[in-house]
C-alpha cells in the first residue's frame, strides 16, 4: 500500500485533497498597515509566560489588512483563483525572548480555509472573519490613487459583528511601512491533548520569516482606528491610545518554513 | 409628514436604508473579457420577439469577469468598502432593434445585494453567484504581470455549482478590448403584476451607456472557456464553437441613467 | 421563434434560469415573533403619504425571524435544498388605508437571491442579511424544547454589522402568535424610471395574503430586543419602548398572488 | 502576570477569544446517513500504514449530512445561534487496528470555523464546504414528513464545485441508523514541524466516542448518491458500487475527550 499523501489533513492516496498544498507558499498582495500605541500592560497581558515586552516603545501595535494571492510551487492555484485569493486582518506586537526581539501575531482573521490551516501551521492564531479594504485604482472615480490624498477604509467583522474600522489617507511616500511587524515572528504552536487534563500534545515556540521579499513603493499618512467589543473577542482591550501612522505597500514574499526554538517550553 | 426617501426600497424617513444610494454611480474596476462564437441560433433564442440578430457575426458572444469598486456621488462607500466592492460575471450578445445595433446582457451574476438591485434597475438580469478572477500583481510570484505571458483564470459558480471557467494568457497590447460589449445596451425592464394572469406591471425596453469613460491600456491574448450545465441555468446552451480572443483592461465609468425606448412593447 | 420563458429575469428559451420559478410558492417554516411598542411617530414616519396609523395601539411593531423551506408547484427545489432553504428577519407594523386596516412590512432581510426576488415581486423591501435563530430540539442538550423554559436567541446582521438581537423564553402555550403581522399585507411596488427625473415606471399599492395556511401549536413568553445603529440602516429608530411578548410557531402557507389596489397612487 | 487562557488559539487574558470554548461540547442535530459499498481497495487506500480493512464488509462506506446545534457547558452559544449552528457532511469507513475494529472519518466538510477547529482537535480532517439537507416539517407543503414517502435531498459543495448529491426516501421505521459510523472512532492527529524535513511535531492515533447519547426514532429507506470530481478532492474515488440504505435520525450527544492510543506511531 502506498503511504498516504498530503501536507495537512485529509491525507489521501494522491495528496490532492489536503486542505493546502505543501510549502513553499508564494504570496503577492497589498497591505494597509495601521500603527498605534496602546497601554503596554495590554500588550504584556497577551504574552505567554517567559516572553517579555519589547525594550523600547512596548505599547506599539500594528493592525494590518492584507489582500493576497498565494500559491504553492506548482502555481496551479493562480489558474483557479478561488484557491489563491484571500483577505486577512491581523494584529502584531513586539516582544523579547532570551534577549532577542521579535514580532508576534496576537490576533488574526482570514476568509478562507486554506489560509486558516496554513496559519495554524505557522502559529498564527487564525479565525474566520469578513475583511474589506479599499483598493487603489488607476482609472475612474471609485477609488483612491497611490498619491497624496489617496484615502483608504478597512474593516473587520466576525460572526456578524463589526470588530474594527480604520481609515488611512496618504500624505506622501515613505521609506518603510512601519516597525512593529518588521522583526522575525515569534509564534506558539500549542495543541491540547485529546485527553482532558493531560499535558499538551504539541507545545512549541517557533520563529519564521519570509524569503525572496519583493517590495513595492511605500506610502504613509494619517490614520484612524476604532475597535468594538464582542462576546467572543478581546481586541477591544487593545484599542489605540495614540495613533502613529498608516502605510500602504504591495509585498511579494515566499514562506518555506521556520525554526523550532523550544519544543517543550513550560511543561 | 415628510415624504419617504430612498431611490429603491426600503423607503424611509432618511433614505439611508435604501438598498442602494441614488445615481450617479461611479465605477472603477478590472475587466477580463473573453470573446467567442456560438451557434447564432442560440443567440437568437435569447432575444425577445421583435429583437433580431446582429447583421454581421451574429453568433459572437462576450463573457466578462469584472472586479469593481463603485460608489454614489457622496463617495462615502469607498471609506466602508463592504459597500463598494463586488465582482460580477456577465454574458453579452449583440442584437438589432428598429434598424439600430445594440449590445444586450443575457446573463449576469454578482456577489452583493446593492449590485443586484442596481442591475435590476438597469435591466441587467442579475442573480447571485461566486465570481473569481486572477489579479495582476507588480511584486512577488503569486500572480501575473500585465505583459506577454501573464496568465489569468476566471470562474463562476452559483448555488454551489461551477458554471464557467476561463483562462486567458496575454500575448501583447491591444487597441481595444473586444467588440461585443461595445455598443449601447438594449435592456428589458419587465416586471409581472402581483395578480396572476394580469398584464405586466412594467414592460420597458431601455437603452443606456456610461459617461466619463476612462480606460487603462488594453491587453489581448488567447483564451479558453468551459461552461457547465446546471438545473437552474441555461448558460451551457451558449457554449463556444470557436474562440475569438481574451482581453484585460481597467475601466472607469459613471452611470447616470438611460432612455426608455418603448414602454408597452408587446402588450 | 418561441417566446422567452421565465417568471422573473433572466428570460430564456426554457425558463429554467429565472431567478425563481413562477408561483404558487409553498412555504413551511418556524417563526419567532417578537412584539413590542415603539413611539407611534416612528411608525408614522415609515408610512407613505395617504397611509395612516392604525386606530388602536398604533405604535405596535412585530419583528419576526423565520427559518423557511419553500418551493414551487413542481416541488423539485426540495430535492436540492440550496434552492429551497432560506432565513429571513422582518419588521411589520399595522396601518390604515381607505378605512381598512392592514399589516405592512417596513424592513426585511433574507439570505438568498431567490427569496430577495420573490420579495420584490410581492412588495417586501428585501435586502441581504445574515439571520440566525435558535432551533428547538427533541434530543440532547444543545437546544430548547418547545415547552415552558425553552429559550431562543435570534440575531440579524448585514454588511458585517449586528443590527438586532432578541431573546425569547417560553412561559406556556398560546392561542395565537401575535396581532401585528395578522392582517392582509399592504405593500408598495414602486420602481423608478431609467430616466433621471421621470415619473416612476411602476407605482402600485397591492394587498396579498397567504392561502392554505396550516399552523402548528403556538407558544408564548417574555422577550427582549436590542437594535443597533448602522450607516446603512434606520432600524434603530424603531427600537422598543415597551415589550409585548414573544411567540414561536411552525407555519405552512402558500402564496399565489395578490390584488392591485391602486396602480398610479400619487402621480 | 496571569497565565493566558483559551482552549485553542488565540490565547488571551480572558479566554473569550479562543476559536472555541473548552469541552465538554454538547450537540443536538438531525442526521441523514447514506450507506453504500465501494471497491474495498478504495477504502484500503485511505488507511494509514498499520491500519487494516475491517474483516467483514470492508468496502462499506457511510456519507452523513448533519444539521447541528452545539454548545459548551455554559450553554451561552444557544442564545447567540451564530455561535452554535453549523452543518457538516462527512464520510466514514471502518477499519481494524491491533485487533480492534473502529470507525474512521476520511473526509469531512463543515461551514463554520469553530466546528473546523474542534474537528482538528478530535482528528476529523475538516475543510470548509457548503452543506444542505432537506429538513422534515410538520406543517405546510414545503418539506417531507417523518413517515413513509418522506423524501430528502442532501448536497455538498466546496470552492464552488458540487462534490456530492444524495436523495433518500423513507420506507419505514428502523431499529438503527446504519453500522458504518457506529464504532468508536480511530483518528490521526498529525501535525508537521515548522521545519522542512523534520519529523512531525504531533503524530497521534486517538480514539473517542460520545457520551450521554440520546436518540430520536430512526427512519430508513432507499437512497441514491452521486459524487463528482474536483482538482482539490478525491471523494470521487470513493463512489458507490452498490447502495445499502439511507437513514434519518435526530441525535443528542456530548463530547468530553478521547484516549491517545499511540503517540509516536511510525516515527
Amino acid at each position: 500500500m502506498a503511504p498516504l499523501q498530503g501536507f495537512l489533513p485529509p491525507r489521501t492516496p494522491e495528496g490532492r485533497a489536503s486542505i493546502v498544498r505543501p510549502p513553499p507558499w508564494h504570496y503577492s498582495g497589498d497591505i494597509v498597515t495601521i500603527e498605534y500605541r496602546t497601554d503596554p500592560s495590554r500588550v504584556a497581558a497577551l504574552l505567554p509566560d517567559g516572553i517579555d515586552l519589547a525594550d523600547d516603545d512596548p505599547g506599539a501595535v500594528a493592525i494590518l489588512w492584507a489582500d493576497w494571492q498565494s500559491c504553492s510551487d506548482s502555481f496551479e492555484e493562480l489558474d483557479d483563483p478561488v484557491r489563491a485569493q484571500y483577505k486577512e486582518c491581523f494584529v502584531v506586537v513586539r516582544c523579547k525572548w532570551r534577549g532577542q526581539h521579535y514580532s508576534r501575531c496576537v490576533y488574526i482573521w482570514v476568509d478562507t480555509d486554506f489560509a486558516l490551516a496554513r496559519g495554524w501551521h505557522q502559529g498564527y492564531p487564525k479565525k474566520l472573519g469578513a475583511i474589506h479594504m479599499t483598493r487603489p485604482v488607476t482609472v475612474g472615480r471609485a477609488g483612491p490613487r497611490l498619491e497624496p490624498g489617496g484615502r483608504f477604509g478597512a474593516t473587520l467583522s466576525a460572526q456578524g459583528r463589526r470588530l474594527a474600522e480604520a481609515r488611512f489617507t496618504i500624505t506622501g511616500p515613505s521609506e518603510g511601512a512601519g516597525f512593529v511587524n518588521a522583526l522575525p515572528m515569534l509564534h506558539s504552536r500549542d495543541w491540547p491533548s485529546i485527553e482532558a487534563g493531560a499535558p499538551p500534545s504539541m507545545k512549541e515556540l517557533v520563529t519564521m520569516k519570509g524569503r525572496d521579499v519583493e517590495l513595492g513603493p511605500a506610502w504613509t499618512g494619517g490614520a484612524e482606528l476604532n475597535v468594538f467589543s464582542s462576546p467572543t473577542e478581546e481586541l477591544s482591550a487593545l484599542g489605540p491610545r495614540e495613533m502613529i501612522a498608516g502605510y500602504f505597500r504591495s509585498v511579494g514574499v515566499t514562506f518555506e518554513g521556520g525554526t523550532t526554538l523550544d519544543a517543550a517550553r513550560g511543561e
